[in-house]
């Protein structure tokens, strides 16, 4: 998302968000909203930080400490009003992947430190004006990603489902090491697991409908209770773990003790090597972390016509990322699942969000002793389902219906999370997209042209009946010329030449050329020594006088065997009326 | 280089150059210069496959059996006539790092093994006709990874001019072991080491210029007595360390024994694992050995006014390569000395090379006690000398000069050579250029447009004095619209909504959009929702009809909230004519 000044004089000042206006006039009335959906947003959250932080492959406490710091943070400084940030799915895998060949001791420290350099990348692109690095990343490729990633997620996640273990970065090593362990499955595991997929399953698809058409609820009232059913399925499960001691009696893994308290504010203690172990990941997840974010930050702000500044969203991410770090917490981006609740619970401004993080911070002093009992068949289930609505198969089937292209780097991208791993999808994508968009340009457009009998016009010599002349011949080039176009134009003359074995003069005619980079600039020498030395001297007429320019801080126009002609006309009545011209021409028309 | 049919009829069969053309009218004429040639590229070849061997990391065998088989199967299959293949100085050192981690008994079987693959991704790229991929490496790049790479091959070679160890795969860890070695430095290995760079270094420079202009030679001859020159400069020191005993007195380090003989043809026996590894890295040569021999053997087919074309050169090289593999070789490319000397000492055919190879195949069998006695200094600086003029400090301070784009990619690239490792420098280089080509296009060229009074004519707002209707806003837009830019295209409409509040009509006039691809469809269904939201409906006109064609493969014209318009006119026309619109106009101007 450019973020440059338009040369329109558009009134920024009275019309574009500004960072804090939504401090003047307010009042109780707003503050009881913020309140409503503080609360709401909190409910989604406990479990979800718990489940994420499993995810990531770190203990429960992590999960909540990234979800009160970097939430209050991105609050004062990030530029959605309503994008609620912390803990998310692809997020925590990506560390998952990123701290898994590190020692166990080691990985929460690392897992912050992680999420400083994220953070520091994050306020680095946006402090240079970056933003628009999302360009780069077309939607196939998110689309592609996401549900790569999705997959990836589930199958990591059925270890929990079934009680074993199971251990792998990709689709193929997760699922060899759970099914060589299948046979260990805990029966009271997989009815809880199982249940509570079904459970959360039915509730996401069911119960909004049914509250509205049985209970007669307001559409928003019925997705709101439906977005935070979950918790009463965890309080549920909590309940007949603890209950049962299903932990003591059947082996069902629970979350255990947190430690209550706050993090305490530190930069994470890793050797300096350590750091730079964890440089690439966590410049991966910093894009990555901000395109997802984007995404969500600019669906929330059509929606209440706000615009989000790509500059400043980077900011406020990396904010929150940094502070994450320093309270021993984990990368963090905006979560779709808790924005749009945020948003349809009523959030006004970003005091909700500050008060969900006070919210998790009681939630860390108070409320840890009750959620030791939760299982972690439970927390995977959660994971689970909610995976399923990150799937964007139908997306991606359509996209593949409309664009072979875009089809083809969308199935590499999910093929390239899949089997490669989670963090090379997206450059994948990324390179293949910009590979395929160049590679439809390696031939520019180019036409033999003749003067249109009686005019001072020059057309194609394929389509029109045009005067040609085998000693002067004129090649139109129809694109700028760079280094994927370059050779293209080399073997075009180089076929010319042998094409026409009479010529002595060859004219480029360059009335759409914009621009010609170092490489193409090589190849003209490349033909201007290979005409040379074919006894055909090169002409160019037409040429941009801004393009002329340029070419004079080269020597090329010295080396020039022949000349720059301002019109293509004029060159050919130059070239035509040289006495030699005619001569030789007659000589070579003897053969 | 594209190799497909071009619209235009051209007469390819007699014009362009056949694989074997030359075979008619072989007789004792020609294949005397092809002896000629063959004797002096042996010459030079002797020295530089045991120098290159030693660059690897290789036993000396390995350059000599990589310059038999590969050299003869390129003449039977290539499509130049004067490349010669063989060892080269960068694809040495590609393969010095890719084999570095590998226990010493193990890497000769290795360079074999990652020869075979190298030559199977040529062969499954020239299968597939995808010469077209060295399109995307620019001149910048090339420039930059040669140089690079002569600058860390001359630091590599150090340890062995001064008679010590260091070890390493960038510049700086290069460095920093040679230094904190070079207090061991020998004495009579530095004099051998320095003067034969001095000797091999005047020779080079000054010897042709002497004997044309105190012995009158020609040019040609004189040029080609200084490329063999080398051989004398080897021969004296071999002379010097075999008669003095330099190597038992003052530990000279020499190549010491070559097994007499021809190689076996086996396939290097490796594990499957082994094999896996050496995949990116034989990918990585593959592209750069290609790149490399096709600007040798485009060059050279400019001189003889024949074509190279891309496809065949890739079988060419890739069976090359692949015999390479098969007979205990490593990888191979063709080397611009050589192919020079082959040139211009007369080289007619390919002929030539199978001699050049037979003298190889004699060499191994009949020579090699000869050459025990070579001092590794003198390989080193054979090897120092070259890289002196493989370096284009000049080449890449015109293109800083030229472009600043292209002088970035080029540093980057040459940083990327040195501190990270040289088989990641092109892909820095060729990502870096496409990304920065990509961020050229960031922002598509479009204009709000009004009507020319009294025509059906609609130009730029900002520029001509036309008339607007702040209800119905007409945006021009004036490039294809793809995933790069499509986003800019979101934030500026966001913005005109912004702008003008009083908008009830959006028109996206479209008539240079050639292209419109899975991401720009998909801003367009945002914009068209972000619009709904708002109340303003989204229109469009003048879209070519290939393009609305392909719209219809998605549901977007069903989702469009407004109309597709043939003309702009028609579209003013019929949204200024609506009964509605007037009304809603007037209503809100009262605001």
């Amino acid at each position: 998302m450019a973020s440059d000044a338009e040369p329109t004089a558009v009134k920024k000042s009275s019309a574009l968000h500004r960072q804090y206006d939504w401090l003047r006039g307010y009042g109780p009335a707003v503050f009881s909203e913020d309140l409503v959906a503080a609360i709401i947003v909190t409910i989604l959250l406990v479990p979800q930080a718990l489940a994420y932080a499993l995810l990531a492959g770190l203990p429960p406490k992590a999960g909540i400490y990234a979800s009160i710091f970097p939430l209050a943070i991105y609050a004062l400084f990030g530029s959605s009003r309503q994008l609620s940030v912390g803990p998310t799915a692809v997020v925590s895998l990506m560390t998952a992947a990123a701290i898994a060949t590190i020692p166990e001791g080691q990985r929460l420290v690392s897992a912050a430190a992680l999420a400083l350099m994220t953070g520091g990348f994050m306020l680095i692109f946006g402090l240079l004006k970056s933003g628009f690095i999302m360009n780069f990343v077309s939607r196939p490729v998110v689309s592609a990603y996401i549900t790569g990633a999705a997959v990836l997620i589930i199958i990591s996640q059925l270890r929990h489902i079934f009680g074993v273990s199971s251990d792998g970065q990709t689709a193929l090593s997760l699922m060899q090491t759970l099914l060589s362990n299948v046979g260990d499955a805990k029966s009271v595991t997989m009815l809880i697991g199982g249940g509570s997929i079904l459970t959360l399953w039915a509730v996401k698809k069911y119960l909004a409908y049914g509250l509205y058409k049985i209970f007669h609820l307001k559409p928003t009232t019925a997705r709101i209770i439906t977005r935070i059913a979950p918790i009463f399925v965890v309080g549920l499960c909590i309940a007949l773990s603890a209950g049962l001691d299903l932990s003591g009696r059947f082996g069902l893994r629970v979350v255990g003790d947190i430690p209550a308290g706050l993090p305490n504010f530190a930069i994470p203690a890793l050797s300096l090597v350590a750091y730079e172990a964890l440089l690439i990941p966590a410049l991966v997840i910093a894009v990555v972390a901000f395109v997802d974010s984007m995404t969500i930050a600019q669906t929330l702000g059509a929606r209440s016509r706000t615009r989000v500044d790509a500059d400043k969203e980077l900011l406020g991410l990396g904010a929150s990322n940094v502070m994450a770090g320093l309270t021993a917490g984990y990368p963090v981006n905006g979560s779709l699942s808790r924005s749009a609740v945020n948003f349809s619970a009523g959030a006004q401004t970003p005091i909700a969000s500050i008060l969900a993080a006070a919210f998790m911070a009681l939630t860390a002093l108070l409320l840890t002793p009750y959620l030791t009992a939760l299982p972690l068949a439970t927390l995977a289930a959660l994971i689970i389902v909610a995976c399923f609505s990150m799937m964007e198969f139908k997306n991606l089937w359509r996209t593949w219906v409309y664009s072979r292209t875009d089809g083809l780097t969308a199935v590499a991208t999910f093929l390239a999370v899949l089997l490669v791993g989670v963090q090379w999808g997206v450059l994948v994508g990324v390179v293949l997209a910009m590979a395929l968009h160049i590679r439809a340009t390696l031939k520019p457009h180019m036409a033999r042209v003749g003067r249109f009998p009686g005019t001072e016009h020059y057309r194609d010599a394929e389509r029109f009946n045009v005067e040609t002349d085998p000693a002067v011949i004129t090649l139109r080039i129809d694109e700028s010329l760079y280094y994927a176009n370059a050779r293209y134009l080399e073997d075009k003359v180089a076929r010319l030449v042998v094409e026409f074995p009479e010529v002595t003069d060859l004219i480029l005619m360059c009335p759409a050329v914009n621009k010609i980079d170092a490489s193409a600039l090589s190849s003209l020498h490349e033909i201007n020594k290979r005409l040379m030395s074919a006894n055909v001297r090169l002409h160019i007429s037409e040429l941009h006088s801004h393009v002329r320019e340029r070419l004079h801080r080269s020597d090329f126009i010295d080396q020039l065997t022949g000349q720059i002609f301002l019109s293509q006309h004029e060159a050919m009545e130059t070239l035509r009326s040289e006495p030699d011209w005619s001569q030789f021409s007659d000589h070579i028309d003897m053969h």
